[in-house]
């Protein structure tokens, strides 16, 4: 350590440029998606103080042994032996920090008045957001391996997994057996509590995996996620038991058609709201417009959900590099619900749909 | 609704008395587990403004359907399309809400502006902490049923992947089985990541569960917890393979008589930090003080780890009703590490070690 810059990451060096372009001293990163995105390690119960002079990875005993072993080339470990903003401060004084930046969403009240509190009145608590996630969005060549394995882990889970769906099991046990079954795949663990809705349930757009028994003749929906070295995947597919009544089919098309005409239009340059409007403006045509309330879609890598939105209000561009899911849905209440998922990298030309090899 | 105390619950009552002695005309919850404690209803991505005159369970589209299915009798529920924070001031103003109280822990810094932003400059905004967090130290009796039965199932899965640990196969894949096992036992999912750290990866206190296979002759420590309906267990056991080195079994021993130190001073009335104290100065006695780095313990129950913490620094009182962990643990670098993980009730007299059917 020792240099600005010296022995630190790509993605560091990023933030200290923006922090330059801003006239900042540091930043205290508190987003753990944000930490692990800059060290480039799973991180946990931390802090990250990136300055000109150092950076400094603050976290408590459970994980210092753990820190040291992987972050010793771009940062000094601190122990927190109680008061983490006590610990700021005193960086803040030792490393003659004036204008100190922090993550506005992310730290509570309560440590913003502790840090406050904490440093001289001659130093600036400024705060700020999105500076590490306004890089997240664009994905580098690593990150995109790591987000096609854990893409990849969950086509298998669900080609596993269609076989098991069956009239008499219950929704938490096909959850089950998913769980296991990415595990032995690759995956470190689920990315988010796994949705098995089946039936009237599949009417809730995020159902809680219950202990119902899933009924012949009626729908199942099934959204998994894995996390693969951090990276995340969430897809969303619906299995038909027996048959398939005209209604749940139309509804089905209509969804089908809707993602369909919203990943036409994806291509770089191309205002984000255009996507979310593509897919809306054709279910709303075909009459259930008030029946997808939620947004099309949300960037995915570190977080399951971050930047950027695929929502109607959002007129920001689509650049090269950016993933995120398509995933429109229709749910009636009390009868069932669909929902398709699927997961689109932007490429230079167009895009590239990553689940693409999983059947609708 | 409409009056105050109208249809609500003990917890929500509860809450009112102590507005009324504030002097707060309100309050807004924003962690999710305070939010399920006192809605008894397994909150997500949500906010509950508790006021005299109306509750309020503002959520998004994909979740208003089940929260009306459940919540109707105790709040009303508003749609948040865009903006929480213009819904929470125009409900202030139409409630005539003056005092508002917020939790200062769990309100970013970026929505606490928002709302104050929003907010009639002549309405306050204060905050507050931990007045939902003290009356779920206490456990009622329907909490302790729940409790209890997520520390069966933990123990059922102990028994169970007892004789599936063998060299050979990897932690993930005991991390696989025992997240099957539970699902198919009751339980609707792991409390945290489980945890599986063999030979020296069991010196980091929390180890990330890894694909590095178990060999014969090391310790293989388990840390796992689940939920039952909304309620977590938290447990850990360290298996043997093959021989137990006399180090090995030397460490375990000083753990294990540290923790039955622990508890023998469990009762009503007795210092927290008595509690820690009594472990930690034994273990230190026999020369290991500096690799015993955490707190001997946490309350638990809609969140993995709640007040109590029961740290040498706690000097509040144990009560009856407290329910809470006591795991000592010995890490030694690059070598290994024990941890024995307990829960414990404080009953009128002294305690319970509600997990005391499991072996040690």
């Amino acid at each position: 350590m020792g240099l600005w810059g010296c022995g630190v990451n790509l993605h560091i060096k990023k933030i200290y440029a923006k922090l330059a372009q801003e006239n900042f001293d540091g930043l205290i990163v508190s987003l753990p998606a944000n930490i692990s995105y800059l060290t480039n390690y799973t991180s946990r119960d931390s802090y990250f103080l990136i300055s000109k002079k150092e950076n400094i990875y603050i976290t408590d005993s459970r994980y210092t042994q753990e820190a040291k072993k992987h972050l010793q080339k771009i940062a000094t470990i601190k122990k927190s032996n109680g008061s983490v903003f006590r610990i700021i401060a005193d960086l803040c004084r030792d490393l003659g920090l004036k204008r100190l930046a922090f993550e506005e969403r992310y730290l509570p009240f309560a440590e913003y008045k502790k840090i406050k509190e904490e440093l001289n009145k001659r130093r600036d608590l400024i705060p700020t957001y999105g500076m590490v996630e306004e890089l997240r969005q664009i994905k580098t060549a690593e990150e995109l391996e790591k987000i096609k394995r854990a893409i990849q882990i969950t086509i298998k889970a669900f080609k596993f997994i269609k076989d098991f769906i069956s009239p008499g099991k219950k929704e938490i046990e096909v959850a089950a057996e998913l769980e296991r079954f990415i595990r032995y795949n690759g995956a470190r663990k689920e990315a988010f509590d796994i949705i098995v809705a089946s039936g009237p349930n599949s009417g809730f757009p995020h159902h809680l995996t219950s202990q119902r028994k899933i009924k012949n003749n009626e729908p199942v929906l099934v959204d998994i996620g894995v996390d693969y070295l951090g990276y995340k995947s969430d897809l969303t597919r619906v299995f038909f038991l027996g048959k398939i009544s005209p209604t749940v089919k139309k509804i089905y098309d209509i969804v089908s058609k809707a993602q369909d005409k919203a990943i036409s239009q994806i291509k770089p340059a191309v205002a984000i709201n255009k996507i979310d409007t593509a897919a809306r403006q054709y279910i709303t045509q075909k009459g259930y417009g008030g029946f997808f309330g939620h947004n099309l879609g949300h960037g995915i890598g570190l977080e399951v959900h971050e930047e950027p939105c695929i929502s109607r209000k959002e007129n920001r561009k689509l650049k090269t590099g950016m993933v995120f899911t398509v995933e429109p849905g229709i749910y009636l209440p009390n009868n069932f619900g669909i929902r398709l998922e699927d997961i689109v990298l932007v490429t230079r030309e167009k895009c590239e749909i990553i689940s693409g090899s999983l059947n609708k």
